[in-house]
């Protein structure tokens, strides 16, 4: 047997959401020229055999490459998990980690729009003065510089925090447990500090769920796509009236790709990480 | 200043539920001879100056010390948790740990009842045969027998588990993650084996939350005892049609009550741990 050969012919590109324009299609609901976002493949050209998951865009009078942000999957899980799982009330006490990614920078703004109290955590000043100065949260700190998050949180959120949206889990999570008030709610869209570790940090303040009556969730936006519809709804007006903000930072070319996808992991990227690679 | 006079004239009962009779009552709510249970001193006799959270007693076809376990706080504990928090189908894998005590036993039967299959931890082999033999468990196992609490979860679990009733915490909490089917509801009741340590075990296995979509949800019974009337009606006809039976450990005299305590830790008692004082 050619290893060589079986090796090459499970190849297969990677795979991430995408904004793409339909050249050819045998889906009774989609057709040439139609723009569409989804899972698509990292290359110029998919052939996309089910799709499922796959939305039609609507609505051209906004930069396409939100159909991967705010508009796309990134978007519906920052709505979903703070509206449908965080029952925010005007007057909250929110707590959002990695701030200013995809998703962060969304929930930040969506709570002020709540009247809630927020503040953010991200990995350098550039980004803590984005939260603060662009997305209009009270509080920002870069973790980076903080060596007690315990200490961190009592001095920003001296009040302690009612809903956690948690994208980092670890050491965080720990701290945030540490200063959660009554009846309060963890939203775990990601753990992104966890992610290729051979061994997790442990979470040692679990206990701290039950004297405080908290609940914590965590969830996929795929299970609530049906959702969608009334999100769009929401977001497009709050867009074109400038009452939310998205940031990306964009790479140019697929060739670039790579170093980009590295770069989340070490938080090189500034808002959310989008590649460029044929204008549409 | 006199600190041992200082430290004596701070001195208090140590505080448990209890169950009593009026001896004299300036309350308009309790006449003299009324049975009652709630928070007393560990005393003969305890002076109740806020009868918040004090129930009278309407029932005694039942041992009055139900009214320390199965009847009182922790039957409503295990109500709540399971059918409020836990929402529990026909049909799902139930895991409980602390099986055997004065919750874990209810909410094991209250889930056999409902048509889920259960299984039980617990820490000797009398107490495994107990949640197998009276209890009706589907299965058991003793943790003190298992290095391995993953492995032996997949033993007795090979299905996965939707609903966890965590009485422990730790290692056994970081295995469950580990075993989870999606949207898995895990109430959190106590975690026992984290008081007292210096050091609290570390839960690594948390990101798995997102992937599974699952909740956590800590409580306290308290503020659910305006369901303490329907948990009556629910559970006194359960009781007499022995549909659920409630194991106690009854140690004699306030002078074993010290005694009686340290045990729970080191999980000597079988069943509701009660002190039998003054009997009423």
């Amino acid at each position: 047997m050619d290893t060589q050969t079986n090796f090459s012919s499970n190849l297969q590109p990677i795979t991430g959401y995408g904004v793409a324009k339909v050249l050819d299609s045998a889906h009774p609901g989609f057709a040439m020229d139609d723009l569409v976002w989804g899972i698509t493949g990292w290359e110029e050209y998919s052939l996309i055999s089910d799709p499922k998951n796959f939305f039609k865009i609507q609505h051209t009078d906004v930069p396409l490459s939100y159909y991967a942000g705010i508009l796309g999957m990134p978007g519906i899980t920052a709505y979903i998990g703070f509206y449908e799982l965080c029952a925010p009330k005007k007057g909250d006490y929110v707590f959002v980690s990695a701030a200013c990614g995809a998703v962060g920078q969304l929930v930040g703004q969506f709570a002020k729009l709540h009247g809630c109290h927020v503040v953010g955590s991200a990995g350098s000043p550039e980004k803590v003065d984005i939260l603060k100065n662009k997305f209009g949260f009270d509080e920002a700190f870069n973790y980076k510089d903080e060596p007690n998050f315990d200490a961190t949180l009592k001095r920003h959120c001296p009040e302690g925090i009612d809903i956690y949206f948690d994208n980092v889990g670890g050491k965080m999570l720990d701290a945030v447990l540490l200063n959660l008030r009554p009846h309060a709610r963890i939203a775990v869209c990601g753990m992104i500090s966890q992610y290729n570790r051979e061994q997790p940090d442990g979470v040692q303040n679990l206990s701290l769920m039950v004297s405080k009556e908290a609940r914590m969730q965590g969830y996929l936006a795929t299970n609530y796509y049906h959702l969608y519809p009334k999100y769009l709804e929401t977001i497009l007006p709050l867009i074109k009236e400038s009452k939310v903000v998205y940031v990306e930072d964009v790479a140019d070319g697929l060739e670039n790709a790579p170093k980009a996808l590295v770069g989340i992991f070490s938080g090189r990227n500034i808002g959310k990480q989008v590649v460029a690679v044929n204008c549409l």
